[in-house]
């Protein structure tokens, strides 16, 4: 099975099971449980850490017909989930669909608000205040310095084993009505990879560094002191892609063996 | 001095002072009061209810100019206020001035998601999920029926000595990104009346009702118990209107004149 699922990372300690923590999995793996009486392990396409939303985040589980047939639809899902979690797909996955390893590509914002008279208090959990203004053009001409197939090391936090080789699909800042928005678009993400990202392009965006900065930094290779790793409550987790069903198992395999070297546990996280 | 402020209201009792609860203008005096130095008295143009938001709200106070001095500036201010409260801008009020009484017009927005699979989590503390599709059309048909000046005792909750004879200047819904908006602007709003106004206003959208119910209940001028008060968690202050300075002094005057049955605690309540 399949589901496509929100959540509001608040009040979680990212996604993946801690003992004696609030996560998304604990509690998705505690409901899906209970309502297929059954106890279910469940995969997810990113492994989003603490304060971290998502708006698609998708997710896998092996069930039985009789299992599943228990689950129902969403809506029965949604009303044993707490409020800050909500499915609004879930459906039979295609032959080989394995929502890590299938995903071709996940794609991320993050959210800045520069503009401190606009400071709404309401999505102060989804947006981060910058008390200088952002020269957006600067930032872009950065991002271009940042795409394509490198090595993020200087954007990673290390963990033995794993390989900091990613390619960036897509970069680029724009406003929207409430904030400055970055999307970032990879097939996969070292850990905190976004959030130290933004914490390069920010200092371009006021002033402080000159927009070939950050490529400066990447060409380093190695994890850089002066790049702060922004907070994850302004980053969202909004859509995984993945290829047709009649692919699904050639990329499976592709991917598992691109990344045999990694750390299972960090390869898709942002 | 007049302040401009914004704040999440899903913590908050409402706006007005309640002994040993949390509320907006409580935490507004201890703060002032606390930066001033003196026990400050604080008046809003609109008294929210519990969970409403706010993104205009606007309040007075009357301090010296030493006192003044004290509070510096609304970054001083939100450094001390709790972060679902922002003060945008503190400025000298003109003469005459005054947040409920000068007012002009106040306007509400109220938000429904009515798309099940589009359910944002991190929303739910401002947006209410209709589990049915909602036609606008019949609702925006429904909306003039309401408009102008009408004796609005179906939509309020009784209070004596308080007239229910008010103004609708404005009242529209549409659709943005995330849900069904409604926009209503009038001269003050008796307690509870946007809230009941929503109430009348989904059943004509979902087919329950037709467009012309919400005015037959109106023409009813009694409270009635058809109506189902809404929650107040998707309904926002917007902002408050007010009259160029000159003219500021002669307003003050109208409004106390005309409302000096009023019970003063509830005729800008929404």
């Amino acid at each position: 099975m399949r589901l496509d699922l929100s959540y509001d990372g608040t009040d979680f300690h990212g996604w993946a099971v801690q003992s004696g923590l609030r996560t998304v999995q604990g509690e998705m793996v505690r409901v899906l449980s209970m309502l297929a009486q059954t106890q279910v392990e469940l995969f997810s396409a990113g492994r989003t850490d603490r304060g971290v939303h998502a708006r698609g985040q998708v997710v896998h589980l092996d069930l039985t017909p009789a299992q599943v047939a228990l689950l129902e639809d969403p809506g029965r899902i949604n009303r044993a989930l707490p409020k800050d979690i909500v499915v609004h797909r879930m459906m039979h996955a295609p032959t080989g669909f394995d929502a890590r390893f299938s995903a071709l590509w996940r794609r991320y914002t993050y959210r800045v608000c520069d503009d401190s008279t606009a400071m709404n208090p309401l999505l102060r959990h989804m947006v981060l205040w910058h008390h200088k203004r952002l020269n957006l053009d600067a930032m872009n001409e950065a991002a271009q310095g940042l795409l394509g197939l490198h090595d993020f090391a200087a954007y990673c936090k290390p963990r033995e084993f794993s390989t900091t080789i990613r390619t960036v699909e897509h970069l680029a800042w724009h406003r929207d009505e409430i904030s400055c928005v970055m999307t970032i678009q990879a097939e996969a993400f070292c850990h905190s990879m976004v959030r130290s990202i933004v914490g390069a392009m920010l200092p371009v965006g006021d002033g402080r560094k000159s927009p070939d900065w950050p490529a400066q930094v990447l060409a380093g290779r190695e994890r850089n002191v002066g790049i702060t790793v922004m907070p994850g409550h302004p980053l969202t987790l909004e859509e995984v892609g993945y290829p047709s069903d009649a692919r699904l198992a050639d990329r499976q395999l592709v991917t598992r063996g691109r990344r045999s070297l990694d750390d299972s546990t960090t390869c898709s996280e942002a």
